[in-house]
């Protein structure tokens, strides 16, 4: 049902989608942003890829332009569709904290429904985080093989899913002080700690790689 | 003139957009990316001051607060129109190179206007990776002053503004070595690796101020 009462952000314009950024409302904020750019980066693999495809002298390479084409398609796809999921998870919470909190029982009520929905705003970015890590991956693999002249193209993917990642951890980083489940709470940290770390030495890698073919 | 003929790209809707930065055309690419980048930051910027603003206990920063919305919206829009510069300049540089090359009259045209576009091509980055630096400075402040609920925002919009700056540097990097103005070309990139080094000092330290504050 949450689905459904959501505005399709992504089906605005680009124009619409930074004023509604700008705006004083919470949604779309940081999360949403974070999941664009991890998209803005697969999207960018993917143009490597394209470009690659039936280019002369890259016929040894085209079975892998395919294959990490395909992973970078469906990873945009799940980075796309959790602009919509960041939006929910935030509203979620919102919703929980405006319920009533009278009553003993209400108040029971209502710390149940924040430490769910706490849960639900951390699981959201930790996801996009993954997601991104999988972006600089393939971004590596599109930047080793692509065509010379959209290398840059594969440079700007990988700084996009690094930066998509980091931006993630941090709503996953404001949302866990709340939560009253420490364990998952500290493995969610620890998940993300991990992610950053390998992401930021791979993403470098990739980075000084294009950086080395541009001359 | 080149203006009317250019597609609209930003308001395409983001999902339109992420499509078309997939595909094997060659625009929009990573310097389209970049001032979107850059342009998010903006945005993000001046979501943080319009949370703020009026926000009670938040009183002395106010006018503070006005004055950095006031230049994060200038900036925003200056990234924003970026998108279409950046295809325009594109563009005009793949037409330079579609010029005849029959006689020597031909060649030396042809020459002549590959270096024009060339610049122009160096330029448009150039100038993307300048606005970036902007929205870093703005979002430290933004981050020192904003309202804490929403600082991981500003965070964010750190990261999206010095990914769009180093994203734009790539696409400098890839025009200058075919620029026969070299002087032109040590320059832009000389002023480019100076803004890279001190917007990366600079962006790191509002990064670990907005960390700090979400404990």
């Amino acid at each position: 049902m949450q689905q459904i009462m959501q505005p399709m952000m992504t089906q605005n314009s680009v124009e619409k989608f930074l004023d509604d950024l700008a705006s004083g409302n919470p949604t779309p904020g940081g999360g949403s942003a974070a999941a664009i750019m991890g998209a803005m980066g697969a999207a960018l693999v993917s143009m490597v890829c394209n470009v690659t495809i039936g280019k002369k002298g890259y016929e040894a390479v085209e079975a892998e332009m395919k294959a990490v084409r395909g992973e970078s398609e469906s990873v945009r796809r799940r980075l796309t569709a959790m602009v919509a999921e960041d939006v929910a998870a935030f509203d979620s919470l919102m919703a929980a904290y405006r319920l009533p909190k009278t009553t003993d029982d209400d108040k029971a009520r209502r710390a149940a429904a924040i430490q769910a929905a706490l849960r639900r705003a951390t699981e959201a970015p930790l996801d996009c985080a993954r997601a991104c890590a999988e972006v600089i991956a393939l971004s590596r693999r599109a930047s080793e093989h692509g065509y010379l002249n959209v290398i840059s193209d594969g440079g700007v993917g990988v700084l996009a899913g690094f930066t998509g990642l980091r931006s993630a951890a941090l709503n996953v980083y404001i949302n866990v002080p709340a939560l009253k489940d420490r364990a998952f709470a500290e493995q969610a940290k620890a998940e993300l700690e991990e992610l950053v770390e390998f992401s930021a030495a791979a993403s470098e890698a990739v980075y000084k790689l294009v950086r080395g073919k541009l001359g």
